[in-house]
Order: structure tokens, then C-alpha cells, then sequence
């Protein structure tokens, strides 16, 4: 199989550029980020998502933003490199990989204060770099011992996109799914379109199509009716951030798919890397579910269609509870009926702790 | 409260008018039919929509194909309105209400198959009218009954369009919150958006608005959030088919709404006038799911935005089994719990069998 290359970041020289995943399909193009506020509206506005994929975009935000001040003295450095932090960190509120990587790069920073900036500048542009190679090597790991958990001919159904384009490469979900179908199994994929942005008629559709995994797109509505009608064997979803307790924030609509897969006792995977683990978040009540603009569902893009006049509500997440996730899948290996137990030992191996 | 006066079809001296509800809300125009071929078509490409409006526009194709014959001889006369009623017949197979109506009108052709064309084709118009101002009359009695399981304040969740737009005026599932409305209660309404045809953001939001019934527009996959954060009281559907033993097929993505509303104990009510029972369909798995063309999912009118060489699947109703609805809501009475022998009973009291 032809292994399609989608670099959803890419540093070139000086910059980062990120493939604009507003427009996908109908356009491929790069946007550049220069500084910490140009990578705050890049996340605000989606030109990049998916938790892991924000992770990385954070993550070279602050270099971005040290590379631009590194002619400044220390102190001033300092200032403002903070601020460059605080509008990252103000960009989205719900995917914990976006303050798991802040903190590693602060961290990082707080070691070197000493140095000079345009040493600190060049440390955090590595360590940023590290974590985008991390992200690809986590992706890997979680889908082989993912991809043992899909049989041959398998039907997934998925939702939002958890892809290449999620990450820094390979995927959460579709990791999963790409491993099984290059350890030679055949997986077919149903994609819940997932409005309001579109992320599984755009983005899972196309990942799919490019690398010719068999892919069916459906409304939300729909993945009920597949499932009463015998048509899809497992679900697998990526998560923005799992609670200490097993409870999972993910794309809108998640919650709905996991409750009709435990009525049709259709397995549910969550692919999740351990950065996606907050282990000081207790349950999913704590979770803070980003609320989006009114205009994404009065329509899509330029396109409104809802009446005028209408109130709206837009959650960007919703939380699926632990008893209806048969099992999470890591890099470090698979949590099956996760528990507070399992999930911390897991993580406490993986030095997060 | 001014009351609106939506004239979902009307009779204009030869032909009938139906608001085109492709089109709204940005486009408010009448489409004329002249003849059982064009009101077929009417039917197919949802101009004219909903279980019960699909049962009046029926009746009233037929009533144009006799007028547009009504000069024939006798025997040509019988063999090409017979044409007529197959020609409607195909237009959509999963609404029973079709059916019921074109067996009323058939049952009557027959009776007076003895008389002049004429006479036969300005009886057939007759009827095709009664069979309208019932549907309003049917609706009224349906929200008065169904008004009454609705509290003060109640906020209901409604999938679709189960309003004036779907039948001859006032509605089904809307009927029933116009009703309690008028009889002074608070209630608001959450719609969802219902793709692909986007029923609830065009047609549902856009008759709330117009009567000023507090209105909340939600995508499909937001509704279990909704639930999960205490923010639905009711929910409240129309049906396009109930089968004998209760289980009710409905516009795609009511299964999954049922199933949410069970595991969060919300009360999932169905507004049904008699016609929409089917006594010779034993349950949901004999009901013929109406597949529709690829283009609907692959985005919505013109704009396309689903990545290219993906397959599509676009069932346009499911099945919500009978032990997922807390009552069915009809206009001789509350089913409530239903089974097989109360549906059956209150049918026949209705002289349906």
C-alpha cells in the first residue's frame, strides 16, 4: 500500500506551516505562523485541531515566540515570552495536550532561565521538535497494540477525525486503523460526518480515500441506524482529555455513538496518548466543555441555511463515562475497563507522575 | 399570541399550491402541481414533505389526474387514472400515510366507478379535500391530548420537522407544543438540525420563530450532551409508520434521540394521528427504509464538501422499538406504554380495521 505523507506541521527554516484544515478537501494549502499570537489564532480557529496535533502547535508557538525575542534582553525576554504562554494557553480550553505540552516547554524554559535568550530560543525550537518526532513515535505505538484489537474484515465506525490530520502523523483512531490494515487485515471504515465542522466528511473522508481504505460517509444521525442494521463491528474514537476516572472529553457527539454501541454490544476504543491523560482532573464533570460561535450552526462557512432568529448552542465536546469505554488504547499498551487504578499505574509508568 | 396561517398546501380553482420546503427559509414561494405525474415529483424531491402533508399531497395528486381526464371516455378514463395512483404510489415508500390515503381515494374511485368521468374526477376533489381539513382537525385533537403530558416550562427536544409543514397545518409533534402553548404553558423548544435536509434548522426553527416560541437550534450529535446536562424535560416526534406492536419509523436519527432519552429517563413521546398506523406491518423490521441519493450527505443543495470517492449510505428514516417510547399520542387518545392490543383497539375505534 501507498503510504500517503500528510505533514499537518511542517518547520520550514524559520517558521511553522500548517495545512489548513478549514478548507480541506475542496483546497490543500500551508498557512505560516511566525509568533505565539499568530499560533493562538491558528488553534482558536481550527486551521489546526485534534489534540495531539494542538499539542505539537503549542509547543512550537512558544519557540516560535522565543525565536522572534531573542535579541531582547533576559529580563524582557522573560516578559514576554510569559505572555506569549498566556494567549497560547487561552486559545482552547478542553484538549489537555495543549497545557501537557505548555508545561513541558515551561518547564524547559524554567531549567535554562540562566542561559542566554537566543540559547533558551534554540533549546525550546528542540524540545518543540521533540515533541512533534514524540507524537509520531506515540502514534505508532498505540496503533500496533491497537490494530490487534480490529479482526480481519472488521466495519469501524469513527467519528470526528482522530487522523494524520489530528496529530502529528499517523493518527489516534485512524493509527489504529492504519496499523491493522498494514499488518494486513481488512478494515472498512464508516465516518460519522460530524457537524458542525465537518471534520469526518472533509478530513476522515479524504485521509481515507488518499491511502484507499474503504471509507462510508454518514450523518451523525445515522450511526444508529447502522448499528441496529448489523454494519459496524467497532467503534474507535481519539479523546481531547481523559479524566483520572476513565471518563473521556471528546468531539460532540461521542457520547451519543458510545451509548448506542454498549445497547449493540459493539466494542468502543478510545485512542489515547498518555498526554491526553490528566491525572488532576477527577471525573468528567470537571471538564470544561468549550462553547463555539452560534454561526457554525446556522450553517457551514459562508453558508447559512438555520432561520434567522433562532437561539443556538454549540459544545464543542461532550463526556463519555468510563462504563461505556470497553478500553483504552495507549502507547504504553491497552487499558481494558479502565479504572482510576489502571489508568495511574499506566501513566505513572510513562514518568507522568 | 398572533397566530401564523401556514398554508402548507392549498387549492387554488384547478390545481393545488405547495410551499417549496426545499427552499426555506431563505426562499418563500408556492409550487404549483397540475397532475399526478408532477405531484409525484413534488413528493420525491421533498418539496412537499412530513407523513401526513405526503398523505393530503397524495390524495389531491390523485383528484388532479381525474380532473385533467375528466373529459375521457369511461374505460380510458379507468386505465390511465390507475396509472395515476402507481405513479404516486412510487414516490416515497416508507410513509404509510401515502398509502392510506391513495386506498381512500381508491375505495371511493371504485364505489363510484360507475358514473361520468366528470362526476367521478369533482368527487375524487371532494374527498382529497375532506382528507385535508381532517389533517387539521386530526391535529388539533392529537395536540389537545398531547398538551396535557407537557409541563410549565418544559424544554422539548424534537427531531425533524413534525410541525405545520409536515401535514395540512398546525402539526404533529409541533401541534402538540403549539397546543400547550395556547392553553398558557412555557415551553421552549430544542430542534435538532436534522441533516441532510435540515428540517429542524430550516423548517422546525423557522415555524418557531415565526410564532415566537422560544427556539434552540442544535446540531444532531449535541442532543445527548443536552440530555447529560439536564437540559431537556420531553422529547416529542412525529412518525412516518407505526407497526402494529408500537415500534414507530421516523425521520433518521429519532432511534438514537429514543435511546438517550431512555438512559437519562426523559419521557419520548410520538405524535401520531391513526393514519400513520399500519395494522398490516407486524413490526419496525418490516418497514421498508427509504434509501436516498448520495449527494444529500455529501453536503447540502449545490455545496458540496465531503471528500471525493467516498461511498455514502443514506437511509432517510429508523426504527424506534416500541420499548424505548414512553407513549404514542393520537387523536382519539394517549397510548401510553404501548403494546400491540391498545394500538390495535383504539385503531378500531377509529373504523380503521
Amino acid at each position: 500500500m501507498q503510504h500517503l505523507k500528510i505533514e499537518t506541521l511542517r518547520w520550514v527554516s524559520d517558521h511553522l506551516e500548517m495545512i489548513d484544515q478549514r478548507m480541506l478537501p475542496a483546497e490543500f494549502k500551508y498557512i505560516p505562523a511566525y509568533s505565539a499570537d499568530e499560533m493562538a489564532n491558528c488553534i482558536r480557529d481550527m486551521v489546526v485541531r485534534g489534540a495531539p496535533a494542538i499539542g505539537v502547535a503549542a509547543a512550537y508557538g512558544v519557540a516560535l515566540e522565543a525565536l522572534k525575542l531573542k535579541h531582547l534582553p533576559s529580563e524582557q525576554f522573560h516578559q514576554e515570552i510569559a505572555m506569549g504562554f498566556e494567549q497560547l494557553a487561552k486559545s482552547r480550553p478542553t484538549a489537555v495536550n495543549l497545557f501537557w505540552a505548555l508545561n513541558r516547554m515551561k518547564g524547559r524554559l524554567v531549567s535554562i532561565a540562566e542561559k542566554s535568550s537566543e540559547s533558551i530560543a534554540y533549546e525550546l525550537l528542540v524540545l518543540a521538535k521533540e515533541i512533534h518526532e514524540d507524537d509520531i513515535r506515540i502514534n505508532r505505538a498505540m496503533g500496533a497494540y491497537g490494530a490487534k484489537l480490529l479482526k480481519d474484515g472488521d466495519r469501524v465506525l469513527t467519528h470526528c477525525n482522530a487522523g494524520a490530520l489530528a496529530t502529528a502523523g499517523h493518527g489516534t483512531a485512524l493509527g489504529v486503523i492504519r496499523s491493522a490494515v498494514e499488518a494486513g487485515k481488512r478494515i472498512s471504515v464508516i465516518a460519522d460526518e460530524t457537524r458542525p465542522f465537518l471534520q469526518g466528511a472533509r478530513l476522515t473522508a479524504w485521509e481515507m480515500v488518499q491511502e484507499q481504505i474503504p471509507v462510508t460517509l454518514i450523518t451523525d444521525n445515522m450511526a444508529g441506524f447502522m448499528m441496529a442494521n448489523g454494519e459496524v463491528d467497532a467503534v474507535i474514537v481519539g479523546a481531547d482529555r481523559v479524566a483520572a476516572n476513565g471518563d473521556v472529553a471528546n468531539k460532540v457527539g461521542t457520547y451519543m455513538v458510545a451509548v448506542l454501541a454498549q445497547r449493540h454490544n459493539i466494542p468502543f476504543y478510545v485512542a489515547c496518548p498518555l498526554s491526553t491523560v490528566d491525572l488532576g482532573t477527577r471525573s468528567g464533570k470537571e471538564i470544561v466543555i468549550e462553547e463555539r460561535a452560534a454561526e457554525e450552526v446556522m450553517g457551514f462557512r459562508d453558508y447559512q441555511w438555520a432561520a434567522q432568529g433562532v437561539k443556538i448552542r454549540n459544545p464543542a465536546f461532550d463526556i463519555t463515562a468510563v462504563d461505556l469505554i470497553t478500553a483504552l488504547i495507549t502507547e504504553n499498551g491497552v487499558i481494558v475497563n479502565p479504572t482510576l487504578e489502571k489508568i495511574a499505574g499506566l501513566a505513572r509508568l510513562n514518568k507522568l507522575l
